[in-house]
């Protein structure tokens, strides 16, 4: 195995045990056993157990198709509408486990490591302007009320969704799920 | 120290501990060092960090103000929106630190622990019982739309709160908690 595939294979791994598992449960030695690695082989590719969990959340965001977001194949609320059913879609199929892994993060960690915290803001401003993005769109094409503060209507939508996930996951049950779609289609954005 | 007040100030430095530190970077040796006794003695009050840890959700629990949803001194959606100031102001004093045990439970713990998972969703519960029976209220006061879902709205409330917590905590910011504010009583209540 070359050093760049058993580089990706650890952090591939690695972003796996941490969505399954958290951050402080998950050890170097969960790493790079899922990884099929030789323990010590870890700090050849990353520096530190946090260096990865940066990379893990790069790879995470990359999974939540921004894209969706920015397409403009549909008119802008469908769109939106559209990428969280994407998400849940996948939260309800795996027996509502795991949950998002930038809200768990932001949970365990952000108070404790300024390098995960950094990121995990950055991945919700990220998302955060995809969403505006298309609440600004959606307001253009009258489809929204323009009075709307559309920067804080995209911020609270998001934050909304990462406490969904968590409620869904105490329940185990998608009726977090299915609040959330009501009330932010039908009376948010309705 | 008699046997019952050291029980007391080993489950009041295990509820600190874990809300500062989260469940899995929390080992028994914090929670005696914190309170002060030896280690030994932990298990002779617990049976295990899980049960010191729905303990400490009973603990946290009682400290939300569920009562300030409850009374009658002030119109329903006053009291609900004084409730989340109580609440606020606690994390924004505190410099956007340790968010709600409930949450950050539910998205640390409650895929892998049971029992946790469940104390995790009876505290939800309870809120959003308390969130809802408010709403219900404003409804036959005529203050808000009747036609709205008063359970969905509430467990969607509840949501909002848990992510608006995570989203400033990782960005250090009152901007979602202003966000929380504005579209929940100016836009879903208003």
């Amino acid at each position: 195995m070359g050093r760049a595939s058993k580089r990706e294979d650890i952090a591939q791994a690695a972003f796996r045990q941490f969505h399954a598992r958290g951050f402080n449960a998950t050890g170097i030695n969960d790493i790079t056993q899922a990884a099929g690695v030789p323990k010590g082989s870890f700090y050849n590719h990353f520096s530190s157990k946090e260096e990865s969990a940066v990379e893990a959340l790069n790879r995470y965001a990359a999974t939540l198709r921004f894209d969706m977001l920015a397409a403009s194949d549909r008119p802008p609320l469908e769109r939106l509408r559209a990428h969280f059913e994407f998400l849940s879609k996948d939260t309800v199929e795996n027996g509502f486990v795991r949950g998002c892994l930038v809200g768990n993060f932001g949970a365990e960690v952000a108070d404790h490591n300024e390098e995960i915290r950094a990121a995990v803001n950055r991945g919700f401003g990220r998302w955060g302007e995809g969403i505006q993005h298309v609440l600004v769109e959606a307001q253009e094409a009258g489809d929204l009320d323009g009075e709307l503060d559309a920067e804080a209507t995209a911020l609270f939508i998001l934050s909304a969704w990462e406490g969904t996930l968590i409620a869904a996951r105490a329940g185990k049950s998608a009726a977090p799920v299915d609040a959330f779609f009501r009330t932010v289609f039908d009376v948010v954005l309705g």
